[in-house]
């Protein structure tokens, strides 16, 4: 400390000394006013400048974090530590239209529990799906603890394409992992309950019909889809299942499981029985469960399984049979089994227990093949001895939990959930090499990459489940604290405090954000939930409404519409009481970001609808009377009038001989003065062309976007100012001035765009071309 | 530019020179390695002092953003820029219990529309209490624009305590917006409907039965309720009313609203008719409307208002005959009004003008008294004329939208949608001082309360509503981008970037974080809902099931339980087939951020039991079968083995003579091993409390709290020692080793929290004092 008090006094004068002369004339402050006003120190200074980034800087890692109980997944940049999404997987979410429209309703309804519909979920833990072995960026996987069942997000859009239900499993916890190929996600069981008996078991008949389980659901990479007919699914002992890791390289084929409350233990506090939590950490042991998922799938394919709900059981009796389970004693109560980079060791700690233990998977296949087994558990499953497959015992500190590795060979952090630290050592050589201390009680931990193949290092996100004081107090329920750690060094460095302020992640994994390629848009007319073409796309033009009814009598109103900067088609919707209306609206827009949305009154509708999506929303209008809808993002200028009225007359309703009275009547000067004005736009927005095309836009992208939406703006606006000079034609004055006026709506936008384009060429350093 | 480039060089190599002296213990990067490697420059650097927060830093203002269509409050921190906390207002949002526990749930019930639950909101405008025209950081409140709603919440546990459903309205944006003294909350319209119709009335009939409205909505201070019998609403002709604003200080008394879209006209581009927005934006002026709510206040107290639909309702003519509504042009299709702090002027942009119009209250004032108007409105509302009450017009850029102010005399902050920037003027002198780029796209601004009688000046932030290369790409739908602008100095100086996840906000307001008293516990077995004591508060011990049946054979089985680190009780629940099952759960835990959750499988059941608080849970167990139940936070070391099962039997169920099997059976050797471990873990606690006790840990409230909760725990640690002790005296192994356990896992989460006391005390520089 000595050392480093001194040589940061140096530091600090240099600082001091420079800045003193250099009052920079954008701010009255200096940055020395800065740090002292502000209480940092350099320190500080240093985090502050490797994390903080700039006005359209990139992150250099994506992160996706389970969002706990709010059953979405959270996507934050690294270092920055910004969240840019809540991506809604169980949980509706209006703002994305989740749950809100008709495509991702059913995305929902797969996720159906004993056919109810559940409206949210407990996400544990993300995967980012592989390629030998390495994050390919395509797709994410998410479980629900909750009920039991596994997401799949495309990184394509961000978008839940898929929810499965495990038929199996009353509650789970170990998911989701993926094998090195993505052939398979792994979700495992963690209450133990009957699993091929939904009705009633009584607690009595535990240890012989309440069962764990661990499910591999077989994963098509090309549909990007789940294939519930092509999983297959463990039964396991009544022991609660954990987390799971796929071996990988050396340990190609298998899977590794945790568990813990291998006693078996049925608590019953409310009868004088100690709780669970006693029970449960009696032993000084649990059990790892190894299956070998190479083998089972040779052994569904040769048709040697058999099937039941839909997917392939394998009962422990032909799992032992067959050499697919094993066991190994495993440290009290653990909280992960992490394979190492090149798969030949397996990292477990018991939180219980002041170690991890590394285990030596050649050692373990040594044992399998010779058949050396200290015993078998009470369901016949062998037992490997676990002195005969241990590497080494390294004693971190109290409560150790989960394990991340670095890019450095051996190095690997591990976290220590009641000494609130995270302790950096080497599992070859089994030495501890560096702690820091967290704030407080860390959970899960996670580094770059930190469980493929090939680990970036860099960053270490320590996910804490206590802030306390860490941030302003917002009330009893408090924001997570994820922390941010520099790990490029040999000493570990604190560099940033991240409220979670939704949702209390378990689980986060980082991808390097070049591997990502979104997309901005999608194809004209698209249903993003079965990335397929809408049968409801509808073109400029083409928009509709029509109403039927069956046999029966009941009618429907069906809407083919279109939205575009600023106005819905149609702008005014009539149907009948008791109608089923379905609204399906296309995005005409190309436009990045130029999002529009869709609400009614009092009809619990909300469609979000990116460019070039086409969303729907189906309800019954059942009463009769007068509802607005608009664009629920403000999305131009003029959003607030991108409006219309769905009107529902009472059934039988005779329409008075009644015409439209316009508010406002307009002359042949009001025409002129619109057109004078639409003149006077279209020479600022030359101008504003003439500088563009006058710098070198077209090397940058963004600019060459917005010319490209302001060109549309502009044929757009020749459009309304040709029916406008036809209404004046025609003398027909109220008609002329309000489509001279929408042709100076559309010279607006081309307008907005315009000078986005300029300032950002002016911001970039653009140069002058001619 | 050129003297800065000179500067920054200078300042640049002395940075360079003292960090080269200076490579500190705790980098291998110097600060100019990482701002090479990063592209950051000097401002950006300064940028990064301003606004990064060290671990355990505070905020200084705290923001609470609309959520826009995700139906929640946003709440962040500045400079931090932080998000702290997502508030569940009209979207049911699980996490939080909000819309999931039956407390909750009847507050979304209130919001109900037309006898519809509403499962989501289109949050537009938060409005923090004031006194005397000054936050005091009491309550918020926030509208519902797609279903006219107004919540609120108490800024005592950041929860939504109240929602009124407004049963005029069919539509609104202008909500909400508090009186000086919070006396009322105002609400407008946007899309005129008929007020006192809610059947179908044709578009035909729009100018003469289709109205705009506003609603002052009564709020008791004292209860924190709004009271709908004391409210009441004014009828307005059919202009879209947009934003409003109160008056202040010379203003008091009056509210002032504007509109867009007093042509009345109505749509229909589906029938070859002009869009709406062309056709709502043609006049070169809308109204402002002025309306007199202390004198309609005086009315209502006198009985001489007319009473509909439980509240207050004040027709056209009697506002027109009373001298309670005025009317002033206002440039097109403005955006806001904003009342200056001294309430003198009124500044109103028209979002289609160049200009901001600064009103002169005093002139409007002497108008009314002169009765001087430039005519009347086709409702007969009397028009003031806009040149006899204008201070002054500034011509500012395109797309001027709303205004906020600085703690500088005079001095105001207005944003500029289409030119992307935001103008900094004098609107006394009608100067202006400063403009900055944003990107892109600004809707609304907001300044350190900036709405107050005394602005706070300091920061700005920018909400922009395009983000589109600002951030890494994440899918087509983009985050928002709130910017942060430094508004200390004479020059705006752009800081932040902060990418919005969730929700499209539209307003923002920011208090001063020191003016927040935010609880960190309830009282205990607490509903924070009705902020009463719980009928359902159960305490240690005292939890109980009891199963009843009606006259019917309708069956309930009700818990009182309670939750504590780490065992719910009861841990077996057992009901029959076709109960309605209700759970009360209390959370017994006194400790700061020591949240329990709760979870059934299959039941759509998500609680957020906060220290001290009693939640509750109904729902039907229509199906027989093994229900497995859990505490959803990781709240200890043990959180996994805080479980439970519902056991829900079919109807008519006999038992079988089966009695529970232990999976494991301990000896009385085990029990002395449990023994032997729990004396050692006490030595370990000793020296951690040795430790803490040597330091003046009383001088930290943080330390202290752990100190209190540690020794609680303990407590619980002495009770499991003597039930072990009891049954080891009867010899029975079984129960005194699992008691035994159940001894060391309170010892446990006693060290946990020693050790969390002790780190920080280490990290906080704590003293020996023996």
């Amino acid at each position: 400390m000595h050392e480093l008090t001194r040589r940061s006094l140096s530091f600090m004068i240099g600082i001091a000394l420079a800045i003193g002369a250099a009052t920079a004339a954008w701010s009255v402050e200096t940055l020395q006013d800065v740090m002292k006003r502000r209480g940092l120190t350099e320190k500080d200074l240093l985090a502050a400048a490797k994390t903080y980034t700039p006005t359209g800087g990139r992150d250099e890692y994506l992160a996706f974090s389970s969002g706990g109980q709010s059953g979405q997944v959270i996507v934050y940049g690294i270092p920055s530590m910004r969240i840019l999404k809540y991506i809604g997987v169980f949980t509706p979410e209006p703002w994305q239209g989740y749950g809100f429209d008709d495509e991702s309703k059913a995305v929902l309804a797969q996720g159906r529990v004993r056919g109810k519909d559940i409206v949210y979920g407990d996400t544990h833990h993300p995967a980012i799906s592989e390629t030998e072995g390495d994050y390919d960026g395509k797709y994410l996987f998410i479980n629900d603890k909750a009920n039991p069942r596994v997401a799949v997000i495309d990184l394509h859009d961000f978008e839940t394409k898929q929810i499965v239900a495990n038929p199996f499993f009353k509650s789970e916890h170990g998911g989701a992992f993926v094998t090195p190929n993505t052939e398979y996600v792994m979700e495992g069981t963690q209450y133990a309950a009957p699993l091929l008996e939904d009705g009633f078991v009584p607690l009595e008949e535990f240890n012989d019909k309440y069962r764990g389980g661990l499910t591999y659901w077989k994963f098509n990479k090309e549909k990007g889809r789940i294939e519930p007919e092509n999983s297959f699914v463990f039964e396991l002992p009544p022991y609660s299942q954990d987390l799971s890791d796929a071996g990988k390289k050396d340990s190609y084929g298998w899977g590794f499981t945790n568990s813990f409350c291998s006693e078996r233990y049925v608590g019953g506090i409310e009868r004088g029985r100690p709780p669970f939590e006693a029970g449960c950490s009696s032993k000084d042991t649990d059990f790892l469960h190894l299956t070998n998922w190479k083998k089972a799938e040779e052994l569904v394919r040769a048709g040697k399984v058999r099937q039941e709900r839909g997917m392939y059981f394998i009962p422990m009796e032909q799992a032992i049979a067959e050499g697919l389970l094993y066991l190994i004693p495993e440290p009290k109560s653990p909280h992960g089994v992490d394979v190492t980079p090149d798969g030949k060791y397996l990292i477990v700690s018991g939180k219980l227990d002041s170690h991890v233990s590394v285990y030596n998977f050649e050692k373990i296949m040594q044992a399998i093949e010779e058949g050396k087994f200290e015993g078998k558990d009470p369901y016949g499953v062998p037992i490997i001895g676990m002195q005969d497959v241990l590497h080494t015992q390294i004693d971190l500190g109290l409560g150790p939990l989960h394990t991340q590795f670095d890019a450095k060979p051996c190095v690997a952090y591990t976290s220590l959930y009641v000494d609130s630290q995270v302790a950096k050592y080497d599992y070859c050589a089994g030495k501890v090499l560096d702690k820091i201390s967290i704030h407080y009680n860390i959970g899960h931990l996670m580094t770059m990459e930190g469980d493929s193949v090939s680990p970036d290092g860099k960053y270490l996100v320590a996910l804490n489940k206590l802030a306390i004081d860490r941030f302003n107090p917002v009330g009893p329920l408090h924001p997570q604290n994820h922390q941010l750690i520099d790990i490029s060094g040999e000493k570990m460095q604190l560099l940033y405090d991240m409220p979670v302020p939704l949702g209390e992640p378990h689980y986060v994994v980082a991808i390097r954000a070049d591997k990502l390629k979104p997309a901005v848009r999608y194809k004209s007319g698209w249903d993003s939930r079965t990335d397929r073409r809408s049968p409801y796309k509808t073109r400029a033009g083409r928009e509709k409404t029509e109403r039927s009814c069956d046999a029966e009598g009941k009618c429907t109103t069906e809407v083919w519409g279109t939205v575009i900067r600023s106005h819905i088609t149609p702008e005014i919707i009539e149907a009948e009481e008791g109608d089923t209306v379905k609204i399906h609206l296309t995005n005409l827009e190309r436009a990045q970001d130029e999002v529009h949305g869709f609400t009614v009154y009092g009809q619990n509708v909300q469609l979000s609808i990116e460019p070039g999506k086409t969303a729907s929303a189906t309800f019954v209008a059942d009463q009769a009377g007068v509802f607005p809808y608009y664009c629920t993002e403000f999305c131009s200028a003029l959003h607030l009038e991108m409006q219309g009225y769905l009107l529902v007359r009472p059934k039988g309703y005779q329409a008075a001989e009644v015409k439209m009275v316009e508010g406002t009547v307009y002359t042949k000067e009001d025409y002129e003065t619109q057109v004078k004005t639409n003149l006077e736009t279209q020479a600022v927005i030359n101008q504003v062309v003439a500088y563009i095309t006058s710098h070198n836009f077209k090397d940058f992208p963004t600019v060459v976007a917005l010319v490209e939406d302001a060109t549309d703006q502009l044929g757009f606006s020749e459009g309304a100012k040709k029916k406008s000079e036809a209404a004046a034609a025609k003398e027909d004055w109220q008609n002329a001035m309000l489509w001279a006026n929408q042709w100076w709506q559309y010279q607006v936008k081309a307008a907005d765009l315009g000078l986005r384009a300029k300032t950002y060429l002016e911001e970039s350093g653009a140069q002058k071309v001619r």
